[in-house]
């Protein structure tokens, strides 16, 4: 494994480059620059010099009116990078532009509408694509933060004292009588771990996750298990909150209570559809349930209270309950993991610190303090309302319900209440809804999961991320039946292994650090740590039989997984990386070869008589090489085309005779790797003109790409193409149909290099845009597709 | 319609041409053969002769030592057409043939493992696959022929007067009376009908099948109805013989009747996977239960009849029935045409005239007459003995079982005749099997059906029409619920209407033809015809609403399906004609670039030094064009291959500059079709050495494509190949493996030609072969595939 680490840059320089995402192309390393350098000098040695090949082109690359990248405006609506518009297969270009003159025989090809049928329908669901300029980086006010982001931790008190009581029930009475001090704890470790987050916050002002802080700290391994915790927390996240929200329906709707699974799956579903559609986690749409679930919990502690008071603090005895278990320390223990869920959504703020207002992590702080400043009033108010109201936890109500009930009765005080509670946990749900996909993002980005989470949707959503949660919070969700007892055991492990390697991770990193605050903030972390790790194994061991062995083995087997799926992509990578070999004695030079143009074309671009003339020596790269292509007016190569069209029937395939088939090769290739350099290789050495295409996902990797592009040595002609919409396919063969229509006497050859897994298991791990591409090209006329293959 | 018509060849000399069980080369018409002569000389114009291609070919396209089509002997196991071994990736040729040394480093490449795995598993399951040559030509005496071929018909007594009385009961006792008249009846229409095909047997000695009678003297759509009606026949068949079997099996068995539906859908599993096994009719195992079932007959009605005798043929007054409908012309209709399914399966000697030993005719004639008196025998036989047993059919037990149980108590002898009974309806299905996939295989032959039915499997069945019979009759059985009585009605339609229009075809045959005995023969067929066609039309009428409909409608899809399919590719054929355009001024030579040879091979075949050097204009065909190449010993290019490999890394796919790609391009082809033609002149534009590979799977047909070959000029160089099992893509996969072990260090470019859809709801109507080859290629080091698609 550490052998093939190094082979891969590393994952800071990885994510900096990046347009959100996207899967970025990888900056090579100081070896492979030279390796591409020496690459390039073979070429040089045997190709014929670039203006050669740049000649030879028999169409204009820029189709006449190619956007500079500064002039792509992101438009809201449409998808395809804006080329110059050739007719209705351009679907719905924003920008008006004047469109040439089409000859009206030429119909747009039938074949484009089946695709137009599917996108208009993916269009309906979930609305116009997105380009990537258009990611909201809105910063919050701390009054819009804190409801936004403190749903999940908040909401938690609607079932994190209600677990607690559920264990302590069991030893009855005598059991009941220790949830004043296991609350007190509680109370204790969330100031204690908010204390700790408020560390991290002031040295992560950029989002400190628990996967982040934990990889930069601790190391790889430690990093994945830290996420691994974070994604089993995330699920139940979802599980668990979809239950308690229809729970405080069912507790007020009794007659809903047989078909609550039904809901909840019908809850998921439609958090699933609304994430695809891409709802952003800001705006006062979040900011109510959460101000809303505040006010009516404060309102009842304060009713109940004042009730209380004026019984003069007298408990209401509960009703009598019989002892099933001994009261003992485990009993006690595991009152206290479960109470400890209360706690959950802790870690928002210090994650989304970039999203406040500067200064972010003074913003983040003070509203981190407020978050526990009412997490605790909310938590402890709650269990000394359950004492002096008397109330059990029961079958059929939630606590809160009972609580509502007695103070409130049935009015709409007691409906309002239920409504915001089941508001705020979906909101809660909608959380993770947000954050599982990030962080599995970031985990394909550094190749601990399988790339095609890493790219985002055409509505800037992670869409494949968002299904997996849905699917898998789905099946958790039934698969226990909706309950949030049977739930709770599994819930509190991952939770508190990513806490307590986060606080770990922050331990080391102020070791390192030694700034000025550096020993108290410390001693912070330490202890939120320390008591995170004893929760966790107070957690693990208490509840290990009750569903904490699920979470242990769901950690586990995602480890196994995500260090496989690492290794396997070093081994990729490494196979993919290019090496040199030097050629003895270069036979010949490889150069396009030309056509003579036919008697009576007049007006064509100047094509070189016969490429089999002698070259000059390759000039060495000047300015002049790379910009110094003369403009051409693209209605020359369109009249080129159309003479030397007549005689073979333009689009219509009716080549039967070789000399008849015109060839431009196009070579669709994404990095200058061991595949691509291959394709680029094959194309060249069958001495047709060759056009080079790339898209980019953003000018940033425009430029990385003709960085490598210009130290290989720029041999042959490159078209940049810039995707707004994160999308490489339909620009590709937009761009494709455009020169064909430019120049339908061509055979258009398109040379695909293709990476094939020799095992087919790891085939779900790598992009599908060979053959993806090769679907969408194949109802078009005169366009060959040829596959280069690379095995791995 | 008939415009395009005419395109095809016509429907014989496509048939006779076959390699049974494949679908044939297309022998082109002489409009067909002209324009592939003018392109032919167009290429002449432009091609370098086929000498230089020939002399530029890096590889030994014979591999040294592939047998000549003489030297392939059937043999019994294995699949690959026998090419030079190279290793372990030839799955088992059985000929063991000295190897060539192979350098050890080579290993087998690791991909060819998994489709070996599947291979394993399919040859367990089917069995190994059989050479085109084993199959049954055997010719049956008729004693083994009577029973082989009359099961279908003999069993239908044991359903037939059961149906017929079921209807007559419905009128009580009255209705009952009419039993022996409506028999009578009957059994003159089975006289009347067996005339008549003693005819059909005079005039169609190689078989004589309603379609095919149908068609050659009624038309195409009359020929279409009449294949309609067999194929509902056959389903019918299947789902009424398995009913009927079942019945006789509960009525012995009376525990079983809760799960008969199962029963049955397990029968017809069984006879689905046999028939994939490919079992053939012949043999004394299918001899056999005919006969038992013979002899039980008989002696039931022996036995029946001779206690009869003893009482003085004084009837058992049968119990009283209640009339639920009034007895009128329509109720004896319904009963007659019921009573008529005795007569299913009597067509079934007149089809099968070849299979006899000679002289055939004059046998069959023999066999159907024997045929006829045993149908009729134990028809009446029944009849008579239920009349005088009293016997009514009623649920739970068949009349069969009833007349066995009153005659011989339930003894042994009881239980022979109900598995006697069962036994031969179980061999009846089996002849639906042997009978649909056949005709669908004509019908697909003559493009009124999808290809794929034309295609036999490696086991020389038709599977896929097997596949589709077992999932008709097992939805139809499963549908009615197996009961016998529902299935009935359905079935007389679709038999009569094949019996009129086949005999109908036979008067108008005798009418054009008045041969000796033409008068005879037309009034006998005109009896028959016009018989068939009233039972036709009395079992449309009365049984229309029981569920004729659902026949009626199944012809009306058929005929529907069947005439869509056959325009579709219809316009296929006229889109792929090949056609002539001029070149007016050829601008240069198409020839084969060859490098340099390396310094330092020595031995090396004499390849030119520069195919850009001119060439001589191109020689005339002759002799030596075709057999005069010189031969040339594998070894050596073998030897060229691994020097020139040194710097090159051998199959290592390392080649990252131009120079060090060698070409050699393989056109696999079909037939010289404007579609191949066109990956033709692709592959020759491209200038590099260019070898063409045709598949045939018999030698006549590599014969046709020769002649093809030869009359467009031979300009590039051929490699036949001979599949002896019919298979395209593993001899192929296998052939272009052993190409590139003999040169790994060239990248071997397959340029498939591909016809494209342009509806995608017609690509189930063609082959997959060039997805499936670039699936099958896809894993293998150097080869690079093309697609050059031709859209339709």
């Amino acid at each position: 494994m550490s052998g093939t680490h190094g082979n891969t840059s590393n994952a800071k320089s990885r994510r900096s480059a990046a347009v959100p995402g996207t899967t970025p192309l990888r900056a090579l390393d100081a070896q492979q620059l030279d390796v591409l350098r020496g690459v390039g000098r073979e070429w040089r040695r045997v190709s014929a010099g670039p203006d050669v090949w740049r000649r030879a082109l028999p169409v204009d690359p820029d189709l006449g009116a190619l956007p500079t990248p500064a002039q792509i405006t992101p438009a809201r609506f449409g998808r395809v990078v804006p080329v110059a518009p050739f007719g209705p297969t351009v679907l719905g270009t924003s920008q008006p532009r004047p469109a040439p003159a089409r000859p009206a025989e030429e119909g747009p090809p039938a074949t484009v509408d089946r695709p137009r049928g599917l996108y208009r329908v993916r269009r309906l669901l979930l609305g116009p694509a997105l380009a990537s300029t258009a990611i909201a980086r809105e910063r919050m006010r701390k009054l819009v933060a804190l409801p936004v982001l403190s749903a999940d931790a908040l909401s938690s008190v609607a079932y994190g004292p209600e677990a607690m009581l559920a264990v302590l029930v069991l030893a009855g009475t005598a059991g009941i009588g220790y949830s004043i001090p296991i609350a007190a704890t509680i109370v204790f470790l969330m100031l204690a771990i908010g204390l700790s987050y408020r560390q991290t916050i002031r040295a992560y002002p950029h989002g400190g996750g628990s996967y982040i802080v934990a990889s930069d700290n601790l190391g790889r391994v430690p990093g994945l298990v830290a996420a691994a915790g974070l994604m089993t927390d995330y699920i139940l996240t979802v599980a668990v909150s979809i239950a308690a929200g229809v729970a405080a329906i069912t507790s007020a709707l009794p007659s809903l209570a047989a078909s609550s699974v039904l809901i909840g799956v019908a809850a998921i579903a439609v958090l699933l559809a609304c994430n695809l559609r891409g709802i952003r986690q800001a705006g006062a749409i979040f900011a109510a349930p959460t101000y809303a679930f505040v006010i009516a919990m404060v309102a009842l502690v304060a009713v109940g209270l004042a009730d209380a008071g004026g019984r003069g603090f007298d408990p209401v005895p509960h009703p009598p309950v019989n002892a099933t278990e001994g009261l003992g320390i485990l009993l006690v223990m595991r009152a206290f993991a479960s109470g400890a869920t209360a706690m959950t959504g802790i870690e928002a703020i210090s994650n989304a610190v970039p999203a406040f207002k500067p200064v972010e992590w003074r913003n983040a702080r003070t509203t981190l303090t407020w978050m526990i400043g009412l997490l605790v009033t909310l938590f402890s108010g709650i269990i000394a309302l359950v004492h002096f109201d008397g109330i059990l936890p029961r079958s059929g109500e939630t606590v809160l319900s009972q609580l509502a009930h007695s103070n409130y009765g049935s009015g709409p005080i007691y409906v309002y209440t239920q409504a915001a509670t089941a508001a705020v946990l979906l909101l809660a749900a909608n959380t993770a809804f947000n954050d599982f996909p990030r962080v599995l993002s970031l985990l394909a980005r550094d190749d601990h999961a399988p790339r095609l989470f890493a790219r985002m949707g055409d509505r800037l959503a992670f869409s494949n991320g968002i299904i997996l949660l849905s699917v898998a919070a789905g099946l958790v969700y039934v698969a226990f039946d909706g309950r949030t007892a049977s739930l709770i055991p599994l819930y509190a492990v991952g939770v508190f292994l990513a806490f307590s390697l986060s606080q770990a991770g922050m331990v080391v990193h102020w070791w390192r650090l030694r700034d000025r605050h550096w020993r108290k903030s410390l001693v912070f972390n330490a202890t939120g740590g320390v008591l995170s790790a004893i929760v966790l194994i107070t957690a693990g061991i208490t509840k290990f039989t009750e569903g904490a062995w699920v979470a242990l083995v769901a950690v586990a087997l995602f480890l196994f997984a995500t260090t496989r799926i690492r290794r396997h992509y070093d081994t990729v990578a490494a196979a993919l990386r290019l090496q040199l070999h030097a050629i003895e004695i270069p036979r010949r030079t490889i150069a396009p070869r030309v056509p003579a143009p036919a008697e009576g074309v007049e007006g064509s671009p100047d094509l070189p008589g016969s490429a089999d003339s002698s070259h000059p020596s390759h000039p060495s790269e000047s300015a002049d090489s790379t910009d110094g292509r003369e403009v051409r007016d693209p209605e020359a190569f369109r009249a080129a085309g159309d003479e030397a069209g007549d005689e073979a029937g333009k689009s219509e395939e009716t080549e039967e005779v070789p000399e008849e088939v015109r060839h431009l090769s196009l070579v669709p290739i994404e990095t200058l790797d061991r595949a691509g350099m291959r394709a680029l290789a094959y194309a060249a050495s069958l001495e047709q003109p060759v056009l080079v295409v790339h898209v980019s996902t953003g000018v940033r990797e425009a430029e990385t790409f003709r960085e490598h592009w210009r130290l290989w040595g720029d041999h042959l002609p490159l078209q940049e193409l810039v995707s707004p919409y994160r999308a490489v396919i339909a620009p590709l063969v937009n761009y494709i149909e455009a020169l064909h229509h430019q120049r339908p006497d061509l055979t258009l050859t398109v040379i695909l290099p293709e990476v094939v897994m020799r095992q087919r298991r790891y085939s779900a791990l790598h992009g599908r845009t060979a053959p993806r591409l090769r679907r969408a090209l194949r109802p078009l006329r005169k366009i060959v597709v040829t596959s280069v293959p690379f095995h791995v």
